[in-house]
C-alpha cells in the first residue's frame, strides 16, 4: 500500500466528501454532495398525506428517484425523458437509494407523510450511487426537521432511527481499494457497494465479479474496508447537520 | 416607476445575472448562469460529425435539450423519463433554444461538427428559458473554442457571427416589467419572450395575452424594454467570457 | 409591389377564404375552414362538466388538439400514433390553438362545460395553424350556440367576449408579405404568427427570424400587414357565421 | 322484407356510395369515399425503391394505415397519438386493409417501388373499414397510373390483377341485412366483413357472433348478400375510374 | 386423399390434442394445452367485482390477453415489451380469445365477478390461437367452478351456457386440411380460423386468402372440415374435465 | 435447527432441484428448471455472428432477458407488455442473469457468435432469479454444444471456463435459511442472493435488510450456507448435463 492511487489517495482514503446543506430554495431539505469530482444534487419533498393505497394506516412512506444529466459523464448519453424509457440501470439504482433510506425510518414516527427524494447526478467521477444514498440522507433529515416544525410530525416522534451512508469498495490488480473514481472503477476486478447505518449495520451489500470471480477472504478485506469507509461517512454527515 | 417591485428592483431593472464558467469538468463548454434564484446549468457537447443526413455537406448542426429537475419548482413535478414522454412546454422550450442558438452560428464555419446543449434547470423562479438561452450562448462560445483549438474547426473560421441573449417582459396592472421573478409572471396580463443578438437585431418574439389582450403601443412599450434588456445581458456575457 | 406572386397575389393580399360550416353530422360545432390549398377540418365537442380538478368552480374549459393526416404534405410523414409520441411541432400548435381561443372565451359564462377542439389538417399548403384558429372559432361559436340550445349554458350568459384570427405574414427578399403559402414560407427570412381578436387586440406575436435577424422597422411593416389580414379574416367569419 | 330500414332501404340494398377521386393535390392517389354518412379520405403514396430488407428481389410492397379523427364518432375519443399506443382495433384494421389490396397485386409487375395507404375516418356511421378497402382501391389504382407515367412502372406492367371492395353484412332480428349502418351495427346479432375481388372470388370472410352463435344456413344467407353488395361496389368503382 | 401429409395425418385428421388440466398451482383455473408441438399454458383468474364502469350492473367480465414467448418460435422475436408496445398481431388473437369465450358464458350468471384469461405460448407451431381458446374454455370452466365452490357464484347460476372450440382450415394446392401445423400453414392458398360452440354453431369465421383468392365451394368445403374438427375438440374437452 | 420449515426441511436444505432438459423443440438450449414450486422455463438461442458495435473483435456476447407471466404468482399482475414498459425488478433481475452467465464464459472461445437467454417463470414460489440462474447455465450449456456441433465454435475452444449457480439465503426470526419459498422470503428480516461457479468463487452477492439490519455475524453466517447450497446445485447441474 506504499504506491499512491491517481489521484494522490491510499488505497483505504476516501474522496473529499463535502456538503452542501440546504442548496435548494424550494425543496424541503436538500443537499449538493460531492465525493471527488462527483456531484450530486440531493432534495427531499415532503408532502402532508400517502398515496391512496396507503391511507389510514397510520404509516409514512419514503421513496426516490435517481436520475443522470446527460452530460455529467464524459461522453454525452441521450436523455431517458427523450428515449422515453427509464433505463435498467436507472431504475436498479432508484430503488436501492429508496431501500437505504427506508432502512432508517419509523413509518409510525413518520406519520401519514410522503417524503420524495430526488438525486440528480450533475458530474460524475464513479460513485454516483453511494454519493446518493449518502447526501440523500442530510436533506432527508433536514425535510423531516421540516415536517416537524411544521406540526406534521410529532414532536416527540422519533422517524429516524439511525442515520445511513454507502460507499463503494473494489479490488484492483489484487489490491482492496475504497471509495472508486470512474477510472478505478473501471479496472476493478470486483466491485461492490455496501450502504451502511451509522451503528454500523449492514443495509445492502452489492458485489459484482466485473472481472475474475472472488474467493471469500476478498470479500471480507473489502466489507473491512467499507465499514471503516461508510464509519468516516457517518461523522461527515453528523458535522454536516450539527 | 417610483414603487418598486417586491425584490426591491425597479420595473426596468434585472435581476442580479451570474455565470460560473466551466462549471462542469466533463464538458467542452459549460455554465451555470442565474438570474436572480433562477439556476440552469448549461453544457455544450462538442462531437466531431454530424448526423448521417448531413454528411458531406461541409456544414455543421446546433440543437438543444431543455429540461427542468422535479424539485426545482417550489412543488415537485413527476419525471418526464418516468411519465415517458416529453410535455409539449418541454418541447417548446427546446426548439426555441436551439433556433435562437442557430440564428447566431455560421454552420459552413462551424464545419462538419455537432453542438449539443443540454439546458437543465436545477431551481426555478421565472425566466429559465431565458436564462436556458443567455447562458447556453457562454458554453457554446466556450466550445466552439474547444473544437478550434483541438483543430476540428478552422484557425481562420469564425463560426459566432454574433451573440445572443434573451429576457422575458410583461404587463403587469398596466405598466411594462422587465425580467419577470415567478410571482410577478403568474399576475401578468401579457408574457413577452425576446432573443435578440448582440447587435440587437430579433430573433424571436413570442407575446401571449394571458390575461387581457393586448393593444400596439403596450406591444410597443415591452419591446423596447426588451431590448434594453438583452443588451445589459449582452455586456454581462462580454464579461463573462472575457 | 407591382410583382404579383407566384399565385398571382397582391403582397397585402389573403389566399381565397372559406369556411363549411357544420361540415360534421357528429360534432356540436364544426367547420371545414380552407386558406388557399391549405384544408383544416376543426371539430368542437362540447361536453357538460368538467374534469375533476376544476368541479365547484362554476367555470368552464377549452382546450384543443392539432394533427396533419400523413399525407397532408407533399411528402408523406409518420403517423405520431405509430410512432408512439406526439412531436414537439404538434404540441406546440396545439397548445397555441388553446390558448388563443380561450382568450375570447368568459369561462364564468361557459359554466361548467367543456369544449375540445380538434384541428385535423387534411391537407396542407402553409399557415395550416393560422388557419386552425380562424376555423376553429367558428366551430366553437356553433358548438356554444348548441350549449345554449341544450340548456347547458344560460340564456343571458355571453361565453363570446369577442372574435378571434390569426395570419401568418413574413419577410421574402426584403417585402413584407401576407398569408405565406408553403413555397413563400420556406424562403421567408422572417415568419411571424398573429393571432387577433376581433377588436384589433393582440393575442398571440410569435417572429422566428429563420434566416437573418430582423430589425424593429422590418418588425413593425409585418405588425401591420397581420393585423390588416386578421381584420378581413374578421369579416370573412362574421359573413360565415351570420 | 316489406318493411323498411329506418333509412328508407331494403335489406339487401347498399347506402349511397360515392367516391370523390383525386380529392388531394399532394397524394399521387386518393379518394374520398362515403357510404352513406361515413366518409373516409383514402390517399394512396407512391415512393420509388421499397424497405431495406427488400431490396434487390425485384417485388415492390403495399402497406395500409386507418385511423379514425377523433370526433369522428357520435362521442369524442381519445388520439391513439396522444395516448402514445395504436389501439387492438386500428391495428386490426389497418392490417385487414393492407392485405386485401395486396391480394389483387401484382408485387413483380409493381417493381421495387412502395405505396403506402392511409384510410383516415372523417366521419363514422358503420362500415369505416369496407369503405376505406373500397375506396382505397381507387386511391391505389390512380397511383399506380400515376407511377406508370411517371416511368417507375413499366409500360406493360400490369399490377394490378383484379380490382377489389368490401361491404359489411349482419343479422338483425334474424334478418340478413347488408351495409349496416351504425345504429344496425349495435343491433346486429352476427357482424360480418367480406371483402371480395371484381370476379367475386373471396380474400377475406369474418364474421363475429355479437349475439347469438349463427348457423351454417345464416352464415350462407348473409355470404350471398355480401357477394351480391360487392359486386354492385365493383360496378360503383369501375364508374369512378373511367 | 389417399397420399399423406408429412406427419402422417390424413386431410381431416387433427393433431394428437392434450389438456394438462390444474397445471398453476396459483390459477384458480388452469390447463397446458397442445395441439402436436403447439403449447399453450392457460390461466385463468377469478376475482370477484368488476371494473368501476360495471359496478352495480349484476353482470360479470371475462376477457383475455394472448402472448408467445420470445423463443416459442423457430427463430427468436424481440419481446414486445421490451418493444414498449404490443403488435397487432397480438391484439387482434387476444380480442378474438376474448370474444370467443363470452360467447359461452351468461354474464348475469356469472355475477359481479371478472375472469382474465391468460394464454402464454410456450411453443408453436401453427395454431396457436385455436389451442389456445380450446385450452382457454377449460381453464375458464374449472375457474368458473372455483368460483362457485367460493360462493362468489350462486348454486344454482350457470355460467357457462355451451362449450367452445376452435381450429384452423386451409386449403393447400387446392385440397382442404384440417389443423394446420407451421409448414404446412405457410404453404396454405387459404387460411380459415374457425371457432364453434359444443352445439355446433359458428362464434368466429376468419379466412383469409393467403395467396389466390378462393370461391364459395372452396370455402363450403374448409367450412365442413372445421365444423368436424371442433366437433372432435369438444368431446376431448368433455373428456378433459369429466 | 430441530424445528423443521412449513415444507419439513431443515434450514440449510435446499427444495427439491430438478431440470427438464431440451424441454423446447425450438431453442438451440433449453431447461424447464423447478426449485420446488417455482418453475422456470429457459431458452438459449444461439445466433450466428454478433451485434454490429462487437463485429470484428473475435469476441462473443451473451445476454439474457426474465420475465415472469402475469399468473405465475399467486394474484394476477398486468403484463409488461401491456403496460409499455419494464418494471425495476425485471430490469434488476435480466441484467443480474446476464453478468452472471456472462462470468464463466470465455468470449474469445465462444467466437463472433451470439447467445441470448430468455428465462420465463412460469410459476413463481419464491427464488425466481436464482433458479433461473442455475437453469439458464444447463440451457447454455447445450447452446454451446450445438454451436460446436454445427461449427460455429471451433472444436478446441473452451467457451465454458467454470459452471454458474445461483441460491437465496436469509435470515428469519434470527435464523439463517437457505432457498427460500415464498412465504419464507415475505418473513426474512434480512434476504441474499448468492452466485458462485462450480469451483466456489463468489460472482454476485447481493444482501438487503429487508427488516433490521444485518451485522457482520449474521453476514457471515449466511455467506456459508450459501456457498453450501450452491455447491449442491453444481452437482445437480453436473447430473443433468450428464
Amino acid at each position: 500500500m506504499t504506491e499512491l492511487r491517481l489521484d494522490g489517495r491510499t488505497n483505504d482514503q476516501l474522496r473529499p466528501v463535502t456538503f452542501e446543506r440546504g442548496w435548494s430554495k424550494q425543496a424541503e431539505g436538500s443537499c449538493l454532495v460531492s465525493f471527488g469530482d462527483t456531484k450530486v444534487l440531493c432534495t427531499a419533498s415532503f408532502t402532508n398525506g400517502v398515496p391512496r393505497w396507503m391511507t389510514g394506516k397510520g404509516k409514512g412512506w419514503v421513496t426516490a428517484e435517481y436520475s443522470m444529466l446527460p452530460r455529467a459523464t464524459n461522453s454525452r448519453s441521450d436523455r431517458e425523458a427523450v428515449k422515453g424509457k427509464i433505463g435498467g440501470r436507472t431504475h436498479e439504482i432508484s430503488r436501492l437509494i429508496g431501500r437505504s433510506l427506508r432502512a432508517v425510518v419509523d413509518m409510525k414516527a413518520l406519520g401519514e407523510n410522503t417524503i420524495v427524494i430526488d438525486c440528480d447526478v450533475l458530474q460524475a467521477d464513479g460513485g454516483t450511487r453511494t454519493a446518493a444514498i449518502t447526501g440523500a440522507y442530510v436533506a432527508l433529515a433536514d425535510a423531516l426537521e421540516w415536517g416537524r416544525a411544521n406540526k406534521f410530525i410529532a414532536q416527540k416522534a422519533v422517524p429516524l432511527v439511525d442515520s445511513i451512508a454507502a460507499v463503494s469498495v473494489g479490488i484492483i490488480d489484487g489490491a482492496p481499494m475504497l471509495d472508486l473514481a470512474y477510472t478505478e472503477d473501471v479496472r476493478a476486478e470486483t466491485d461492490m457497494n455496501v450502504v451502511a447505518t451509522g451503528r454500523g449495520l449492514f443495509v445492502e451489500v452489492q458485489g459484482t465479479a466485473e472481472g475474475a470471480p472472488f474467493d471469500r477472504r476478498e470479500l471480507d478485506s473489502i466489507l473491512d474496508l467499507a465499514l471503516a469507509g461508510t464509519a468516516q461517512l457517518t461523522e461527515a454527515q453528523k458535522a454536516a447537520l450539527a
